[in-house]
């Protein structure tokens, strides 16, 4: 059924569960909510929220574009890119005349008319390069009257990657190394970014100034600044030269990152480059952006799954952000307060919080942002009854641990500890997959095929 | 009017707030419900609910103590020593033939029969030395039948100390000072200490081994742990010497503590030195440790001030800790969802975050752990309309700023930057006071006289 290809239908197993961990069942009801927040931000559900066509005729938000005599390019990147293009060459049925998709290794894709091709990613590599530089011929050659329909969502800025004049593809990779390990957030990430990569801060349009563009926006980015999802290749770009400077100062990589990069981003504080496209450039002017989805319908469907399990359910915030280790203490401690004194919500009840925690990598081991959140939440629940907490990444990859995410409860605390396991120890060396692994909670989804924020769910019966 | 001596009639003063923060109405509401919750852990409220006395015959929790032919010892020392000692003497009334009262330097005392004295907080020095030998000396001359009434409150930790065989009071004082900069948590520091000093970790009963004593205690700690306040001189210690070495080397502070330090601590390790009372120690079982009051009581006080104002109230949690400003953050995002979604409570609400949190001191700035969640926060309200924070330490001195706390609304960090102020730069050299003293919102009360956790107030209209 060709209307069903795009869709995800994600399911969420839970590896190696303690047998009472499994029984509570506040982990079926965690596995359930969450998978009906993953089914919410389905890219083709998203995609045909937001485009239509009768005819020849396709409306993208308000906008309306005759479809006769122009060619239609379709551009997609990013872990929702195979979703999102699938639903465009449905509603298009037939009007698409070329494009791209690149997704990362590993994401499964529907068939498609448009080419296909996987990238590197969360670290560009030459398939990112050779993708990028087949965008900007496929923009180059485009008429002042084609249509390109852009489908963005996150990761994309690894999948395209277009070094500036004077870069290579080995500096872009370093840079962005560096960054990712500095515990940058990802609009600091992007900024810099944008000032080193061609089809970044609203460069696509400038390869094909006189075509006409629609920016279909899957948001994974906290707040959903459109800007900073997969650096906003259509966007204006609200940062500069400096900022992009003063971000490699702060998180002390100035001295670290390659040369070149450092005599490029000196070039443009000097003013002998020009700046990114900001709000007021002609250019965008011919483009129309669309956030078609975020984590607030994510959120919305998860508290309404909650609501009818009998839980009463709120969302903390959408807009979740910090150091995961700390952040973990804090909604540890605020499930916590449920399991002791039945507050701030009464039991059974749901508190939702989404959004993007940040690691600073300071050891060698195996995890990721919710892996760590949850390991300290679970430092507070210790002995506990009757709570959970589930931390899950919406694009099925967490970190380097290759998990989705991880479950904890009163006992995860104390069975760590009993096989001998130091959490603190595994914490400083990063390590937190190797504390799931030994007391179960591992989630596991595979790719998920969407990428909007991370959700963590505290469940207190 | 003697009942009133010991009572807490603390006024929280805003100072250098912009016209347009003191005229939102918001701060002086936040103020008034902070106030409320000050008033609830007044020392001599506290007391007064857990001991009374009629005739000859004192009530202490639910025991009962003939007071004829009996000496009774009055030792006091914290934050709120004054208070409660002023109650305990009211509750007497003539009926106590010695004692000693230890305060932080600044606090006031009423008038009292047994001698006040100051000393070092929160690094001990030469008086909590004197002071502690004083108490040392009255509690080896009391005799079996002798009651001894131990008042504890915040800060005692530093204001009695007595160091075991082998060190000096500078080996505790340096060990202090590293721990307190290593971040590491209270609990943790007093674990150490236990490990140092011969008037904590349960070690006030064995100096006069056959008394009868009745500790009474405010908690100033998250979770009121018992044995952590005051580092529990009266309780049994759940930490064992491997525990403080354990501390020392994962705060990485174990080679720079003083040698005389690790010395004690690997004899002990080697079962050389006796360990701390357990709580099945035959000393503890003339002990009787009451919990006086805590958070708790301000907690209730602050939500039921809320509800009368005609805000939805709750209480996130009571238990609130981590990283002061990666607690900011978490807090701040849930404000701000309260600003643009109206949840996790309909507005007008008040959420409460009661606890303590931590700053690992990285700059050589003035600030505390209320000012840094409150900078931090401020991040995250920047532009939003009907917002406050108000983070406040209940004995008034947050960390080395000289205020108590802070406020912060959708202004403050816009104002900040608008004065040319890096608000990042000030955070990593911990000068959150030059933030405020830039863009106003300083609470200030004066020491309090009583000293429970700290309190994160967010308000929204």
């Amino acid at each position: 059924m060709p209307s069903q290809m795009g869709k995800t239908m994600v399911q969420i197993s839970l590896e190696g569960g303690r047998r009472d961990l499994a029984r509570s069942g506040l982990a079926d009801a965690a596995l359930t909510m969450l998978e009906r927040g993953l089914r919410a931000v389905d890219p083709g559900e998203a995609v045909r929220r937001s485009v239509r066509r009768e005819g020849a005729t396709l409306w993208a938000g308000r906008r309306e574009y005759r479809l006769e005599g122009r060619k239609v390019l379709l551009l997609a990147a990013g872990k929702a890119a195979g979703g999102m293009a699938a639903a465009l060459e449905e509603i298009l049925d037939g009007w698409i005349g070329g494009g791209l998709v690149t997704v990362p290794a590993g994401v499964i894709v529907p068939p498609l008319s448009v080419p296909v091709r996987e990238a590197g990613h969360p670290l560009p590599d030459e398939a990112s390069r050779s993708c990028a530089e087949e965008v900007a011929r496929l923009l180059q050659g485009a008429k002042s009257e084609d249509l390109v329909l852009v489908a963005l969502s996150g990761g994309a800025s690894a999948l395209w990657s277009l070094p500036a004049s004077g870069l290579c593809l080995a500096d872009l990779r370093e840079t962005t190394r560096l960054l990712l390990e500095s515990g940058a957030a990802i609009e600091e990430i992007n900024s810099v970014r944008k000032h080193l990569d061609l089809l970044k801060g609203g460069g696509v349009p400038l390869l094909a100034p006189e075509a006409r563009f629609v920016g279909l926006i899957l948001s994974d980015v906290v707040g959903d600044h459109l800007e900073t999802v997969a650096s906003g290749p259509t966007m204006p770009d609200p940062s500069c030269f400096a900022d992009a400077w003063g971000i490699l100062e702060r998180r002390q990589i100035l001295d670290r990152v390659p040369s070149a990069v450092r005599a490029r981003l000196a070039a443009g504080l000097s003013g002998k480059l020009p700046e990114t496209p900001k709000a007021d450039h002609p250019v965008l002017a011919r483009v129309e952006n669309l956030c078609v989805g975020s984590a607030q319908e994510a959120v919305a469907a998860i508290l309404r799954a909650a609501q009818e399990q009998g839980f009463a359910a709120a969302c903390l915030t959408s807009t979740l952000q910090g150091e995961a280790s700390q952040v973990g203490l804090v909604l540890g401690n605020i499930l916590r307060e449920e399991a002791l004194h039945g507050r701030p919500l009464p039991c059974p009840c749901a508190l939702l919080a989404a959004g993007e925690t940040t690691v600073r990598i300071t050891g060698k081991g195996r995890g990721g942002r919710n892996l760590e959140l949850g390991l300290c939440a679970a430092s507070r629940l210790a002995g506990l009854d009757g709570v959970l907490l589930a931390s899950l990444a919406s694009d099925g990859m967490d970190g380097n641990s290759g998990a989705a995410g991880a479950v904890v409860d009163g006992e995860s605390w104390r069975s760590a500890v009993a096989a001998g396991l130091d959490p603190g120890g595994l914490l400083a060396e990063n390590d937190s997959l190797a504390f799931f692994q030994a007391v179960g909670g591992l989630l596991r989804t595979g790719p998920t095929g969407t990428n909007v924020n991370d959700f963590s769910l505290l469940l207190a019966r």
